[in-house]
């Protein structure tokens, strides 16, 4: 594609063999973005057909019995038996480093424990990644690029084990990021749980409406409940292993919900417009707390140029890029038809915005 | 821009002269698409600096002692002075029709019934567009471009009446839609003011968090609360004169987030997994029944053309469609770097689609 480059050829960081379990779209992407970094990955999945779709999709290739001990198993199963499949990983690569990257920590961590099993080798972790959809099919090598991994560690965690979940995350443009297993079940609680949970229940209360009611719906309702649409019985499984901080941030949520109703049933009570607003503003100031909160450019800088409404300005910008050598990780066009002026959105790596900037500066392109 | 031609000089289906009062995004993007029509579009606005920008912009011209009663006055003010700009507008120009674009229909015509003022000749409307940030500044021509306009007419609307605020909306692209004004609140207090307020209390729920745990904050919370962003003064407007369907909505929520929460804080109780599971599922059906969710593209048909991974061949793709005539209204880029294929999500009108698809299936290219 115009202006996106292949990844470098140096050295990965991650040495040995890497053996992921489960093929969806967590393990299939990691097996292809580690590939694509000359790591030999082996994948296997407790469907054949999954397993060798993600082979054919280039996420690895099937263990042999003439492989040697991998230096790494990353479990990527579903959250349920995510602790079954870490202890029989355990027994039956003795030596090996073994991760998981499923989306609750202190729960597979405690019922380990609760077995008797020895950790030592074990490292708990969680790409903060994904798509609506799962499945090898879904996979991408860039699912990770600038997105928090969590690594749990404790006092036992033997250095080489963290450094090389670490370089996992790293190889995978991932950033590594320590919390322990409470501190992070905490925060995904808030952070997607939470908005899960709200999503699914402002989405059901759409079944009972009108057709010409739904029909309706514009963009603030298509966000709001876009997450609605994942896999129920995936969330069922995650929310059941993070019940408390769950629970907690829901019991919040309701005591608001109770006290914005009452307010708005209410309005002329003392003090109840002044608690729509100021619940109403509370909302502005969270939301202005996300980082990069600008759709999906948070992992790139994005470089706005204003371009000419005459046919084939566009093409010439992006010819021009590529003469100049930038890739260009995406591109959205802005503009009212009929307007003099049009503006491209193209989004780049943060390190060369600059460059390219001064250097379509140069070449005449007006830029943002 | 590449594609994107100017709007035919056909002529317009309004006839005469329209007066906006308000010269906010809706005020504003009204002017400006309809004088790119052709139509004489005057503006005002209680800020003379607000009412100069929308000028400069393009929107309309001020109005003159010599200028003749408007066929049509849009009033395009905040909620709360809605039905006292109203009332002074049916006043002002005897014989105008005359309009609104709030976003509640019920209040202002109830306020302007029990005033006794004569509304022969208002027809209440409401176009289902908008844009986080307001102000003349973000105006666009097709801010309304295959979105719900709906009209609000009652068995003594003149047909003349009717029929000029439908114009005004077809000649914008949007489709006229009537209802009741208790209907189009009840539809509203659903798909819009409810998702708003369910917004704001999630985000308000990041307030008080640390750090570390908003910095997970990934696509799905992004989305959620997106809206909340949204100026909390209108909506405490908008909600104030939208009460009783909000409520009803509101508490409805609350039914459904106690049922989940008491369900996830006792899972062994009868039932309770079932429960959970059921409501995340009814979530589920609940967004599936939102039409064309995907995005921006709802008012476009989207072609998705797949690209070789070799430079030239995104900038390729845009001289071919500019050389077919196909105007894009919009596109994406979804890749994987380092994989051998990428694929170019282009928007085009629906009428055009089929043969776009065809066309560049002539000259060689893949679609999906």
């Amino acid at each position: 594609m115009n202006g996106v480059t292949r990844p470098s050829a140096r050295a990965s960081r991650v040495h040995g063999q890497v053996h992921v379990i489960g093929a969806g779209l967590l393990g299939a992407s990691i097996g292809l973005g580690l590939r694509q970094r000359g790591v030999d990955v082996t994948v296997e999945d407790v469907s054949p057909t999954t397993a060798l779709l993600a082979v054919d999709y280039g996420a690895g290739r099937l263990r042999t019995a003439e492989d040697a001990t991998p230096a790494l198993v990353v479990v990527a199963t579903p959250p349920d038996v995510t602790a079954d499949v870490i202890e029989r990983a355990l027994a039956a690569f003795p030596g090996a480093v073994v991760t998981d990257v499923a989306s609750v920590k202190l729960a597979p961590f405690e019922a380990l424990t609760r077995r008797g099993v020895d950790l030592t080798n074990y490292v708990g972790s969680h790409p903060m990644a994904g798509r609506e959809r799962g499945g090898a099919i879904m996979a991408r090598a860039d699912l990770f690029a600038a997105r928090p991994w969590i690594v749990c560690r404790d006092e036992e965690t033997p250095a080489n084990a963290l450094a090389l979940v670490e370089a996992v995350a790293l190889e995978l443009g991932a950033m590594p990021l320590e919390m322990t297993p409470e501190e992070h079940d905490q925060a995904v609680g808030l952070v997607s749980h939470l908005p899960q949970v709200v999503a699914s229940l402002l989405a059901g209360r759409l079944l009972p409406a009108g057709e010409r009611a739904v029909g309706l719906a514009g963009q603030g309702l298509r966000d709001t409940t876009r997450i609605a649409g994942s896999d129920p019985e995936l969330w069922v499984q995650i929310l059941g292993a993070n019940r408390a901080p769950v629970v907690a941030e829901l019991e919040a949520l309701q005591t608001d919900l109770a006290a914005f109703t009452a307010a708005l049933s209410d309005p002329d009570a003392p003090g109840a417009r002044r608690r729509i607003a100021d619940l109403l503003a509370a909302g502005a100031r969270g939301v202005a707390r996300i980082p990069g909160k600008h759709g999906t450019s948070e992992r790139f800088a994005t470089i706005t140029v204003l371009i000419d409404d005459r046919p084939g300005q566009l093409g010439a910008l992006l010819t021009e890029l590529g003469d100049l050598g930038i890739n260009m990780e995406d591109l959205r066009l802005e503009h009212s038809p009929g307007a003099q002026i049009g503006f491209a959105e193209i989004a780049v790596l943060p390190e060369v915005a600059e460059r390219a900037v001064a250097d379509l500066g140069e070449r005449g392109w007006r830029t943002l």
